[in-house]
């Protein structure tokens, strides 16, 4: 990460009554473990507004990309980011305008960066969906599923 | 749950072809159990309508309750809620106006709930997400993923 | 599937930097599959529009069946669509006009074929979300969780 310029922000509290991660074993040393949704966000100011109208394609993949180090960050705080085996999936949602379609360009700089980051275990299969509303109208929410080592 | 005040409804059936559940062995007597949508619901009646201008946040957040009632009920049918080692993840969707933002608040309904019935195990990951429209314009949609003892 | 007269498309790639499947064993010659959220199309045209306004009910069912279709043929290139054990999860996303709720009748038409392809094994747990936005403005998204044989 750091030959990116790229450091993990310290991860996110719940904003609410839940876990940020929950870690269930399958075998082997291997453990499934499951992320809460993480918000775009600075620090602790959520960056919200609807794209395209409100906030650009460029700037809400800037906010996927938070998104992402979210994710990551969660995962290092829970098992260490070293022990990461593979990401399984990644659910995206993007606060649209209507007939809004380009998700996918946005989450890409969320997946791409899990694979920067992480090499081949980074790649994921991704459900892309463009959201009505988000808490606190964040432009970005991004939860995953992933495989770590515990043994 | 009696000390609370509190009664598991019967477990709705499905809307259409598909399970209210499906358990699968993840080795060490444990298994993934897969919870289908739980929509706002008493009895036979789904509650419907949009926060938060159809519906406010308050009874919202009782319908989401209603809705964690109903994965509960599901999964004690499934495999005897006693048998719970821990929730993995929650998915909750709320039909929501435009720019409505405060989804966490009204969820909150249902993982608290989580946690009051079930303690340290009802703790979850979640993901909120503010949904344009759903299943007969119900309030609430909860869906989940959790471990069980079935060794 | 020769006898209900249908063929699996070849795989969809990709729209972006992911995978459309990743496949983690969970012991006893098992592993589940998480398959990327498959968009209606036909060939490599995206079925776009919003039910109800803009596409029927009746043509977005139809599309729900090739969204349905595109899951078993990913499933069917990363692991063969016969070592399936059973369908776990399916995640549906209905493009909505505001105030439709017959998403679980569209989505029927995708359970419906998972169990009449698949038998018993095609049955899964559902959630049947309206989104406000897709991919392309897809009419149906679908993702899924199954198990499948690897040992």
């Amino acid at each position: 990460m750091r030959e990116l310029g790229l450091a993990l922000p310290p991860p996110a509290r719940p904003v609410a009554s839940y876990l940020q991660t929950r870690v269930t074993s399958i075998g082997d040393g291997r453990s499934l473990i499951y992320v809460a949704g993480q918000l775009s966000r600075e620090g602790d100011q959520v960056l919200s507004g609807r794209c395209q109208d409100q906030v650009s394609v460029e700037e809400a993949t800037r906010r996927a990309e938070l998104c992402a180090l979210g994710v990551m960050s969660q995962i290092d705080a829970a098992a260490g980011l070293d022990t990461l085996v593979e990401m399984s999936q990644v659910l995206g949602f993007v606060l649209s305008a209507e007939g809004f379609g380009d998700q996918p360009k946005i989450l890409n700089g969320a997946s791409d960066l899990f694979v920067e980051v992480l090499g081949a275990a980074g790649k994921h299969t991704r459900v892309a969906i463009g959201a009505h509303a988000l808490p606190f109208s964040a432009t970005v929410e991004i939860a995953a599923v992933a495989v770590v080592r515990t043994g």
